[in-house]
């Protein structure tokens, strides 16, 4: 079996689902609870949180925990629009969102706020020109993720947040879920970023466990209401053995991020190399201010489902793009929004490579790859 | 260490645990991925909902899985709310509620709702004819818990439904997290229930899972924006493993409830009829409808985080009513909503009771109980 579909979801790490099942063990106690065993789940919790902190530079009392990405993503669109509405109802978020943070704003959309989606170029890059031209007296936030999931552009995130330095007013959210561990923590965490989310199963951690930074002093509304816990903003039961996890699996990642970027990146480059050979080959990922996990591409006339099980015949598994929207058969709206032909953009699969991957995987991947490629030939 | 804690937090059966472990360790890929591994964990996901579904009685088709019983109750309250607001902005629920239910409910109010408490008489069940006086042509939705998480008290749910079976534009929701497993299905579930919402970890699943029953037809709009996961009502990358160890720990909750129920109602009746003796005890349970595993009482005087603390010193541990507002130091709103006065309120302790407990347990108890009030006595 070989895994090319890592920005759909990872394996947890052995060590990871050791601390869940230890701390789920030894530490039962609720954190709300006043007596010992409340006591110690809350030191195990907050240990976690200082912990994450510290990987992110960032204070503990920055960082809030969630069920995941989408929730992060629900929660920082939607709170920082009902709390900001009273200074304005306009938003802005890249064409090329996450669905998690798109649909929040289509929700907001119904609920009377104005949402503009910002363009990006041929390449799949936010056009700051375009964007900065949005910008109005009413915007109170502006959502732009730092890794496209769907073909790995890098988006340009200091510039951005250069752009908004001389308007404070407006909240910047930066969905991190694909750049962990990924791209240079500079790169998309700088400090005019209000918020940021990210998802533990993205990085070798559990399912069910997200990670929001909240600046110091920013506000949003919590999204879940109820018992007051993480400070008032995200009320339910800790799920502090996931948490626990989230929080090795993260420190795990970063620490072996450098030497993997040099793997991935490594090859990436022997696919693309590989990949130019063909003339009816479309390469949509490129290698500068790219993700050096995923590779984007399809075969000119050939869908990417038939692609996507071809490989699967030989137990090896891609995506059509994101899992999200594959079952339904859509274009990748990355690809659309990248003015991609539809019937080039229904032909994109997804390689996303992890450091478990390697060089010989690689090349089986290639010869799989060179005899469908002759099949599918043969059948046009 | 004696644990009667077990409405803020339940111990994760170990066959849950390595159910959780098993599949999260052998069924990795992404229900949402088109390729097998995909395939695999949607078999899973679906194979636990279809056990969920039979074991509460209903349809696969109706039950949903959320983060835990505070996304269950703020998806229902909150979602329900904003589907129905085109024919009405009236909601209705009872005093007495989880915080996450009333939290979602004053949230709505700023929203532009318009929100009734239903009223508790003085044993703490919600008065129907004071419930029947509220309703208005405009009410949408009335949320009622199966169970009071404070003092235990089984609410009229079948004869709210009674009063409700005339009004099918009136959602009904429950919030069952203290009773599954506590009462009958039949005493809950009745057929006028439209939404229920259950929490995993009070069973003896893993944190950060919940479900929701959402009756065939009824409508309600996702809390969690995106991806489209669980049929466009709830997305984000299903915690597969959590799931599935959840189903599992249903399923052997309801198997051994029956039994549990007698022991339970047994070591209940021990500990009330020990308090009886004491003049200065207040005994807020009841013995006739309330489950069988909470006991709430106070000492006049003594407030109920010094006895709480007696008690840890014994390595045995109790609680202040809910764990969620037992940090804020507050009386319990359940009281206070039953007109008890604040200075016994603030006396309250509950004491919750598991399978795992045992009548030796419950001697142990009632002897260092006898030594605090002693302690106590001599204090005043």
């Amino acid at each position: 079996m070989i895994y090319f579909d890592n920005s759909a979801t990872t394996a947890i790490y052995p060590e990871v689902l050791k601390t869940y099942t230890d701390v789920a063990t030894k530490i039962m106690g609720n954190p709300s609870s006043l007596h010992n065993l409340g006591t110690v789940a809350e030191r195990m919790l907050e240990a976690s949180r200082k912990q994450i902190a510290e990987l992110l530079g960032k204070s503990a009392s920055e960082i809030y925990f969630t069920s995941g990405g989408t929730e992060g993503d629900n929660w920082v669109i939607k709170g920082v629009a009902f709390e900001k509405k009273v200074y304005g109802n306009h938003i802005i978020v890249s064409a090329v969102e996450h669905p998690a943070v798109k649909e929040s704003a289509n929700w907001l959309a119904t609920q009377g706020f104005d949402v503009d989606f910002a363009p990006v170029d041929e390449k799949g890059f936010v056009k700051l020109d375009a964007l900065s031209a949005l910008i109005r007296k009413d915007t109170i936030l502006v959502s732009v993720m730092a890794v496209n999931n769907e073909i790995g552009a890098i988006q340009p995130i200091r510039q951005i947040g250069e752009l908004l330095a001389d308007k404070p007013t407006i909240s910047f959210h930066v969905d991190a879920v694909q750049a962990i561990g990924k791209i240079p923590l500079a790169d998309f965490l700088p400090e005019r970023v209000d918020f940021a989310t990210f998802s533990s199963h993205k990085f070798h951690g559990p399912r069910g466990v997200g990670i929001v930074y909240v600046k110091k002093g920013k506000k949003l509304q919590p999204l879940l209401s109820g018992g007051g816990q993480e400070r008032d903003m995200r009320s339910t039961t800790e799920n502090v053995a996931g948490i626990a996890a989230a929080a090795k699996a993260l420190r795990m990642t970063l620490e072996r991020s450098q030497a993997n970027l040099t793997k991935l990146a490594a090859m990436k480059q022997v696919i693309l190399d590989a990949l130019a050979a063909f003339s009816d080959v479309i390469v949509f990922t490129k290698t500068d201010d790219f993700a050096p996990n995923i590779i984007t591409f399809g075969i000119k006339g050939v869908r990417g489902e038939v692609v996507v099980h071809g490989f699967e015949e030989h137990e090896l598994y891609i995506s059509t793009t994101s899992a999200c929207s594959s079952k339904a058969g859509l274009a990748s709206s990355t690809l659309v929004a990248m003015n991609v032909a539809p019937k080039f953009a229904t032909s994109a699969v997804r390689i996303s490579l992890d450091e478990s991957n390697n060089m010989a995987e690689i090349e089986q991947f290639l010869t799989i790859f060179k005899q469908l490629h002759a099949k599918f030939q043969k059948i046009q």
